[in-house]
């Protein structure tokens, strides 16, 4: 493992190979892990609320709001992760591309329905008991989040699912449209964390039981969400005409 | 503007070259941008703890605490931001290297002394107050982070600086301190905004000037957190030999 010659600029491409093929994980089992993570984060998320916070209901209590975080975790973290990196699948690079389209705007458009439901859930709360909405910063990001993701949605459905879009309005909105991929999910784990983070300061005080399992599942959140960013960043897991524009089916 | 052709596959290179040059911006105005939105983020914080939450001072109250948020956001986004984008100075590709790498571990140094008497300035306030620490999801973020920037920092300087690291050994660590740099701006972010909203859960329900003054403070450094991530992560923004490894100097 000695290096080939200490003289500088002797290191050649050839260490430099074997350096980063050292590092080199295969996609695949990468996300068997993050899809194992996600559904790690989802399962905490559902427990928590169902063990601690009293459960699920409809009626506008407390318990109507606790379909909140586990729809925002479940539709706007892992499912949209899972939306994100669908075109990482290796087997998506070769023969027609439309039903990989189809399958990236699905898991997108199954991951905004859950989040609109989210959303539902904690107005619904809010207003049954008489708390003002929109005046935190969780609230203010979480729903500029949404927002975003659904120009994000409606845009990607025209440009690329339409058939009408001209192919320099594709070429030019898909790098865009990578941008704001990752930068929602982003956003959407920092508005996760920062709500995990409210019930906390009120009555964490004493580090009970419910903080530890609710401040490890933040962890995991945020864990979740770098690893899916740093995978769409990655360039050898990138489609190889990644910077090709978009042909339409 | 419109598409050389409508046939598929008919979108050559010079289309595609078009279309993205359209979104080229270059990086120094962009970074006057980012320099300008970090001197807003830091004024901000620093206006919102003196003008709303009493100024400063050192003697445990909440005018100790209050150098937390200025320090934090000074040292842990936006001049780690700035010692993250050394690297993209279009005139630190050519001539020695080393006056730029003291100069990028000498502003990663300064953020990580900020960061520290910022920490210092929270446990001296709940000390003083009887408080408890580390129980809340933004106490476990935070400290997680500044670990990791401090693993970061010793890292680098070790492999980067000092003139013992073998070459390959600098080759196979370059992409892992590329990929945490990136990663613990996320996370220092993400804490920041979790703790901007811990107040506002329990002041902000009317939401008063202080709210809307923190919460645009909050988007704010969300927005430079991304900003800078997305700099970095930019392909025709790096080095042009940012895939090789690091010579000694």
């Amino acid at each position: 493992m000695a290096a080939p010659s200490d003289e500088k600029g002797a290191v050649g491409p050839r260490c430099h190979h074997r350096s980063t093929a050292m590092l080199d994980v295969p996609f695949l089992p990468f996300c068997a892990f993050l899809g194992a993570l996600g559904f790690l984060c989802v399962a905490m998320v559902g427990t928590w609320c169902q063990h601690w916070r009293g459960g699920f209901s409809l009626d506008g209590s407390s318990r109507t709001f606790n379909w909140h975080p586990v729809l925002m975790v479940t539709g706007l973290v892992v499912l949209y992760g899972a939306a994100a990196l669908v075109y990482r699948i290796p087997n998506t690079w070769r023969g027609p591309k439309l039903p990989w389209k189809v399958l990236h705007g699905s898991l997108a458009l199954g991951a905004f329905i859950l989040t609109v439901l989210g959303l539902a859930a904690v107005f619904r709360f809010h207003n049954s008991q008489g708390t003002p909405n929109m005046y935190s910063l969780h609230s203010w990001m979480g729903l500029g989040t949404v927002l975003l993701f659904s120009c994000q949605w409606a845009a990607g459905f025209g440009a690329f699912l339409l058939p009408w879009a001209p192919t320099w309005l594709q070429a030019l909105y898909k790098p865009i449209h990578v941008f704001f991929g990752s930068t929602i999910l982003m956003l959407s784990v920092a508005s996760c964390v920062s709500g995990i983070n409210e019930n906390g300061t009120m009555e964490y005080k004493l580090l009970p039981a419910e903080a530890v399992f609710a401040n490890t599942l933040g962890l995991l959140i945020l864990i979740f969400g770098v690893l899916v960013v740093a995978a769409l960043a990655r360039p050898s897991w990138k489609r190889p005409d990644s910077n090709s524009p978009d042909s339409r089916q």
